[in-house]
């Protein structure tokens, strides 16, 4: 059997949010999401520096709820819905379950921001934020 | 000193491309960015089911060359410019190395795809793939 190459992400945050079950939980922030606050680790506080209240950013999570065994999946949980394969979905279940979430800054406080909307629940891990890039229309 | 959590993230693929060194890459893909070829490990194959060429995907990797332990860069790497942190910047260099890539997706052959323009270096690790959202201008 290959060997596995992995790499070791750290946790550098984490999300604060009313949402606590992914039942509750809509698929997309577009979908009905609210506020939420991410807290960065204290040590890491001066990597925000140039971030300011109503610039997007693209917010990375790892979602540490979800199954990284599954390479095909009912899209959107739909039981209905054809299996299709996991890259070809939003799925949180992946062999990677990274998160990728756009988001709007709309308060900084120390190395706390208050963004909206996210999908993602209380608790969970954060591993990345970038500007959206205004050249593209990506995040 | 606090614990640091952390996650394993395994290469799920790789980047190959004819550029081969950092000072060869255009910062962004639509920067002059060529096409390359993305191998995605055989025995994930299935997980690709339901992407077509045409589409556009977010490709995330693994900036293997970048730096973990700086929170301030010159954005763009312009020692003129001032520093801004990490976060507030798409640099390579930061304490999770994750690269986000919208690339178009031209070609599929088996376990690989043909994409571009992407100005990720070969060699670089594949973490995840995920679909351009219709309902969404991100990423």
């Amino acid at each position: 059997m290959a060997e596995i190459t992995t790499y070791s992400l750290h946790r550098i945050g984490v999300v604060r949010s009313k949402l606590k079950t992914r039942d509750e939980a809509p698929r997309q922030g577009w979908e009905g999401a609210p506020e939420a606050w991410l807290e960065l680790n204290e040590v890491l506080a001066e990597g925000l520096q140039g971030l300011n209240a109503g610039q997007e950013i693209v917010l990375m999570t790892w979602l540490h709820q979800a199954r990284r065994d599954l390479l095909k999946v009912h899209p959107r949980g739909d039981q209905n819905a054809p299996l299709a394969g996991v890259f070809a979905t939003r799925s949180p279940d992946r062999p990677n379950p990274l998160g990728l979430h756009r988001v709007r800054i709309l308060e900084i406080a120390g190395n706390r921001l208050r963004v909206g909307p996210l999908e993602a629940l209380d608790g969970t891990p954060i591993v990345d934020m970038k500007p959206v890039l205004p050249e593209s229309a990506d995040a």
